[in-house]
């Protein structure tokens, strides 16, 4: 079976983990978010791509879920010591990957190329590619600070602005990465991991050219909300500043023009109703991914309701 | 007592750090070879100015010269595997000088300043001037492997290939840093540190508003060759392929009409007579510092030497 993820960074990199380790022949492709991309320090910096990457390679920190595992801080230590910018923490190992793809993309490289050679050489046998080689910058607007570029709303300012919407800066200039039609009009089924609606999926949703082959297959999402709270970062918070009760109902309504099924998890099932009535098949299951273990059942999961929606 | 020392990397290193040991009160400002800079994976890297920074900050590394001491290497191993160019080593701790500087550089701080401010923080309490805030890239002309940028000769080719020549790139356009000239007009004695002659020196000898004010300035020099080899590094394979005796002698020649005073090893005690003929005074020593204790006597000798040539 063919399978395109589509994914930001924590919670996409765990779905596709658990997709990867249920299936060990399933051909995935991940379309990975690039909104949250930015320029540090001289460097390009790819958030979510590095997530997916690390955790497919077996290479991510299990406590934070970015990053590496087995990290040094050697490198931002000193870099505070001489008054450089500390907010975004990078590790010593972490780093080699920004100054290697920013020497690349200097050269020329597109950032899909970068990222294919990046996964080969740490043995990742998914396939990995950016939704997009053109830069695409998610600015979350907020009701008291202003436009804020989503790294300085997410880790400098800890998600703490309330929001009012979101611009996807160089959207419209922006194609679809090389692969990603391919794969997509390949693709048996498309899954939209349980990542933020808003700034990890929407960006992917809102390159032109790539919704139109998306609507042609069939799609599952999977909540990133669970009993009304985001599992991680500041989805839910988002829902109710936009004015909209934080659910897996919710997140149905969001996707609701584009997917087949949703899978919620077993303390949502009162809204299971509710999604039915949207023209939308409902699965429950855990979908809180906390050990490794949650991630493989999650996995099967999935694959299973895979089964059940496209035969 | 002002000083003003010329300095390359490693020599010009332990001897500036040897003065500063031998007297706490000195007023010592090192002018510092910046031909050995050049642009690596994206960043600016200065190797002389890191090394003297490092050595007087007392976060040098004692085995190599160059570098940190307590150094990790994580970053230049993951670079080693994202097939990122490893030739030139840098350790996690430095690799925040060399990002630091080049955010500074690119947000258009002159060189100066952010040399002066490292050294705030990192506590030196020397003034550590580069010699010019505009670029200047030593080019090592060879016989059999064309032009090469110092840091190819120097360290991707280890200094094997025969050089013929050498060219400053830039140094016409080059501007003493702020500091430098008036550093030299209230310096009391100038010192030229057993640095390499041809490419440590003669950058800075080279730039022409530099130039006048050393020649109206008393000065020693403290050859970098002991019993016609190089203490570390080219300096004596670069006399010999130029047609040149390696020699403290052909050190004192290299220096003749800006010197006062060489100060050459116990070993080369038998060149004296020559040097004197050359109108030089010759002062003998153990110009070899291997530990600290070497340093610092060096530094104490070479202040007597001082107070012999100017009073």
């Amino acid at each position: 079976m063919k399978i395109v993820a589509l994914a930001g960074g924590v919670g996409g990199a765990k779905m596709v983990f658990g997709l990867a380790k249920a299936h060990a022949a399933l051909d995935l492709t991940v379309v990975v978010n690039t909104g949250d991309d930015f320029d540090h320090l001289g460097m390009r910096i790819c958030p979510d791509i590095d997530t997916i990457c690390y955790t497919l390679a077996g290479l991510a920190n299990p406590d934070t879920g970015w990053g590496r595992f087995d990290e040094s801080w050697n490198f931002i230590t000193e870099l505070k010591a001489l008054g450089g910018d500390d907010w975004f923490r990078i590790g010593d190992k972490d780093l080699a990957t920004h100054v290697e793809r920013t020497n690349r993309l200097n050269n020329g490289q597109p950032l899909s190329k970068i990222v294919k050679d990046f996964c080969d050489r740490w043995n990742v046998k998914q396939h990995v590619l950016p939704m997009s080689d053109q830069k695409v910058a998610t600015i979350v607007c907020t009701t008291n600070n202003g436009e804020l570029p989503f790294q300085d709303y997410f880790v400098k300012k800890k998600c703490e602005p309330a929001i009012k919407s979101f611009r996807f800066d160089g959207i419209n200039n922006a194609d679809p990465a090389p692969g990603v039609i391919d794969s997509i009009e390949q693709a048996d089924v498309i899954v939209i991991c349980p990542s933020n609606p808003w700034v990890s999926i929407d960006p992917i949703l809102n390159i032109s050219k790539i919704l139109p082959y998306l609507r042609q297959k069939t799609i599952i999402a999977i909540s990133p909300i669970v009993d009304g709270k985001s599992i991680k970062g500041p989805a839910a918070k988002m829902y109710s500043e936009l004015g909209i009760q934080p659910s897996a109902l919710a997140v149905a309504k969001h996707y609701k023009k584009l997917i087949k099924a949703i899978v919620i998890d077993d303390q949502d099932i009162s809204l299971a109703d509710d999604i039915t009535r949207l023209g939308i098949i409902s699965f429950n299951t855990n979908i809180v991914m906390k050990t490794s273990e949650d991630k493989l059942n999650l996995g099967k999961d999935v694959l299973n309701f895979i089964d059940r929606i496209i035969r």
